[in-house]
């Protein structure tokens, strides 16, 4: 998988709009800025990766992206932004001071954020998602979001959007 | 601390007032409904209980209690409802899939949604909060309610509230 992704992103990067800029500047290949208000969306739903990532996030949507979700409407239309936010996995000593035994895990710190966002003409290629990650605010390098559709690609079938509404 | 709740339950459900009806109806502890809406609230924080509780949590907000949250206002003002959802918590194959490893847990399907209402006088004797729980849409009897005062009270410099803004 990891090579597909490497080879991909190469890929992906091939296909990026010519920037104009000289050699040596890392060309923009989604450009997505973090969107305003992002934190005051609704929720979608909540999960948790354990090993590497080790977070507690919760994936939200702009009213597009509700509407459609609540509707089944697929693929999303055009204007679709899913945000998802991640805090870092921590027991909560507190909580199972409460509990009298050792069961709760609370957001930490925020690790990063990610977007994706639908434009089904500027991202054709990525089946009209763009992508973009921000760490403690600043965009990460579009080498890092070039295996960002390949990975999404399993679920061509949910519009390449893995998680599920949670009702 | 079981033996403290069930004993603080039987003092609750002392104080609760005289409901006019007859022997053998439960006395309406706190009388809080659902809240409309509450599905569409900002997000305060996630959380995951393991043990026999298991589940993914959302706690959301309505704008009083965000504002206050934002704003670090204590005690939370008179109107501000705390709403805290919940899911089984789902080890996701689809998702381990594309990690390859197991790794990922998602939401499943729901399994009950807890309120705090903020009233300071009707609430006087339980810090201002009035407790409600629904289970597939139907509040808990008031038994199960007499303790939710007890557990929260570790917290009474956080106005009884354990969830804390996850930024």
């Amino acid at each position: 998988m990891l090579a597909a992704i490497a080879a991909l992103s190469g890929a992906l990067a091939a296909l990026a709009p010519a920037s104009g800029q000289s050699e040596g500047a890392a060309p923009p290949l989604f450009g997505v800025k973090i969107p305003p208000g992002y934190r005051d969306w609704k929720l979608i739903s909540v999960a948790h990766e354990a090993g590497d990532l080790n977070d507690l996030r919760a994936v939200l949507g702009n009213d597009i992206a509700i509407e459609a979700y609540r509707e089944g409407t697929l693929p999303f239309p055009d204007g679709a932004i899913i945000a998802r936010l991640a805090w870092r996995y921590l027991p909560s000593e507190e909580n199972n001071a409460v509990f009298g035994r050792e069961q709760s895990f609370v957001a930490g710190a925020p690790t990063n954020v990610q977007f994706m966002v639908k434009d089904s003409k500027k991202f054709a290629s990525t089946g009209g998602w763009g992508f973009a990650q921000f760490n403690d605010g600043k965009p990460v390098d579009d080498t890092m979001l070039g295996g960002c559709f390949a990975c999404h690609a399993p679920v061509e079938a949910r519009d390449f959007v893995f998680t599920r509404y949670a009702p």
